[in-house]
């Protein structure tokens, strides 16, 4: 829904809306039993709720196309993950909850490995422990540079977060990763005229950066790449008049959560702490964001068993989920992640909307198979919201 | 389509196009039974006209979207109703034949009842007669205004139409009409800059009909809503090459079908009026928009009985409308009035197109149920007459 519209006909009330996310939660048969993760699961729970509920599959960008994490979930937020990007650096950012603030430049970082003629011969350091990535990251936020303060932040293994904080700085700045091996280093060089003077100082840390990891090989350089600003979008508050709260683990997904305006809820990783922390804090906001990661993991380790325990985990909290009494209750996944895979993949999302004023369909369980009987069909994900709002009776009638 | 597009293809040939609207038709299960509207009824007409047809559900204006009658008929007349805005003072005046010329600014009036302290009691006046709305109307067309000529028409009930004439007029005024009891009206205020002027003159046309009113009671007071001006659309005719005519009783009806160039045959208020109607011009028009009000009616009641009713009524009807042969027939709504819900709704509305080169589907009857077997699934209405030209042949192929 076009944020204009949004904000023309939306209205508060006092109902509540959650959207639980199983992450990668979409799968594919096994080649042995033609079954998918979904099917095989014992999920009575999730079966019942679905033959109460409306169903249907959601397409999380556009068809065909497989979504990173964010794009997926910004999706189910209402916000047109063509429309609405962010820069890798600004994710990383959000993903460690680094205070990224308005006027800053964010980047991630690569160690990587030189030869004596300065040609990249592994652009991951020999994947360095985390461990030896936060010494050389203590090293490189000793680099001083006039005009910019310099913040460096290990993250897993050989990557790491840089960021620049000072006045009229911009993110019109090229990557300096050349992705792939046997090139240099590119120059760090200005994208666009606005971008010169941070260039400047982007090269001067590179340049400092060089010296300092000249005798640490593997990791004696390092590339740059997704120079970005902390987006400045507008809050689901402000567009569909949602108080809105995150319940998650994965700081990445806190962090993107925070990017629409959400509030970060403390949450340990089990599916029983979000529920704790959805019980907590119940009174003091009217949409929650419940993440759930292991199905996501279980399928990106190409691990068709553990996917399954993972949904069948999922569907064991669904009771008391609902002794919640949500208005409306949305399962949905950010996008598939079949075992089958190993990875991330564009098929439509299982997803299903437990709500009042349901039309009734034929769909009896929640799987690849019977969802297909739903009442909602394959849809674009950004619907959703819009979809949950009506069913909530935050929508106002357009037009006369 | 957009409509350069369907400028480009539009062709003219013989063919006859029918758009039955049964307005508000789509329905949500009777708690008792679990059945909708259309699934209790007794249809056998319809049900074998859908096993002969295209079947599907039509979204009128997006996924959660209540629509008004102007944007869900809009929709299935080919006009993006997104795009093509009326405001209810201009659909108003179209509605009742008034002359309303660009520069004039429309408004709704309902007469209404306020107590001594000025606070809203009914807002329709105990639903005085037409006739006494007549009788006030004239009264209030005694008040003259500095700068603007002053209109008062009568509509159904305790309804009337304020239209100002004059130089520099503007429609941004806000309503008074506080949309509840318990208040008192709304002041007249501007809502942009330019239209501080027609905001003075409005006040000044309320302060003075207060006066006038004051011992009428219970039409004591007036409400207005839906300052608009008159769009300037393109036509039918001059976009999708069609004669077109509407068959409705209903002003506001008639009104909308104008708007976008339709010629407004006279029609009395049952359905066989409007197939007579349709009988005695069927030579003179390339397609027909069949209103049909009876199901919104009910519905808006809350009356699930006699929406299955009038929906029997209409399905009576649908021998003689086949009996005119028509190239294309479809059955739509403008949007779902689900009768436990006793008002206009989201719900994606049931549809079907009778057409030569269909293709078969397992729709076997029109309701909520069977229609999700359609084949065109769940589509945006606007989608609907683009579809209905291809069957009757009147799109040329497009691209070399």
């Amino acid at each position: 829904m076009d944020f204009d519209l949004a904000r023309q006909l939306a209205v508060e009330n006092d109902t509540k809306i959650v959207l639980l996310v199983a992450d990668g939660i979409g799968g594919l048969p096994h080649p042995e039993t033609g079954r998918t993760e979904l099917e095989a699961a014992y999920t009575p729970n999730l079966d019942r709720l679905a033959a109460d509920s409306l169903c249907g599959f959601t397409v999380p960008v556009a068809p065909g196309v497989t979504p990173g994490s964010g794009p997926g979930h910004l999706a189910l937020f209402g916000y047109d993950p063509l429309k609405y990007t962010v820069g890798r650096g600004a994710l990383e950012a959000a993903g460690i909850d680094f205070d990224l603030r308005p006027g800053d430049v964010a980047a991630r970082g690569n160690f990587c490995t030189v030869d004596g003629s300065g040609v990249v011969t592994d652009r991951r350091a020999g994947r360095i422990s985390s461990e030896r990535c936060g010494e050389l990251c203590e090293e490189l936020r000793a680099v001083r540079l006039d005009g910019a303060e310099v913040f460096v932040e290990p993250l897993r293994e050989h990557r790491f977060l840089l960021v620049l904080r000072g006045n009229g700085l911009s993110e019109a700045v090229a990557d300096t990763d050349p992705q792939r091996e046997d090139r240099a280093p590119l120059a760090v060089r200005a994208t666009a005229r606005q971008g010169q003077a941070t260039a400047k100082l982007v090269g001067k840390f590179v340049t400092e950066a060089e010296k300092r990891l000249a005798d640490k090989t593997p990791a004696n350089m390092l590339l740059l790449r997704g120079f970005a600003r902390r987006p400045n979008w507008p809050s689901m508050q402000s567009v569909f008049r949602l108080r809105a709260a995150a319940v998650a683990h994965y700081p990445m997904y806190r962090g993107l959560a925070r990017l629409v305006g959400m509030t970060a809820l403390p949450a340990g990783p089990a599916i029983e702490d979000s529920l704790a922390a959805l019980r907590e804090d119940w009174g003091g906001f009217d949409y929650f964001f419940v993440h759930y990661k292991a199905t996501d993991t279980a399928g990106e380790d190409g691990d068709f068993e553990r996917k399954m325990e993972a949904i069948e985990q999922l569907d064991r909290a669904v009771p008391s989920l609902l002794a919640l009494e949500p208005d409306v209750l949305m399962v949905a996944g950010d996008h598939s992640t079949p075992a089958v895979m190993a990875a991330h993949s564009w098929h439509p999302v299982p997803f299903l909307m437990r709500a009042k004023w349901s039309r009734a369909d034929e769909c009896g369980a929640f799987n690849e198979r019977e969802l297909l009987k739903g009442t909602l069909g394959t849809f674009p994900a950004v619907e959703a919201l819009p979809l949950a709002l009506a069913h909530a009776g935050r929508l106002r009638k357009y037009g006369a």
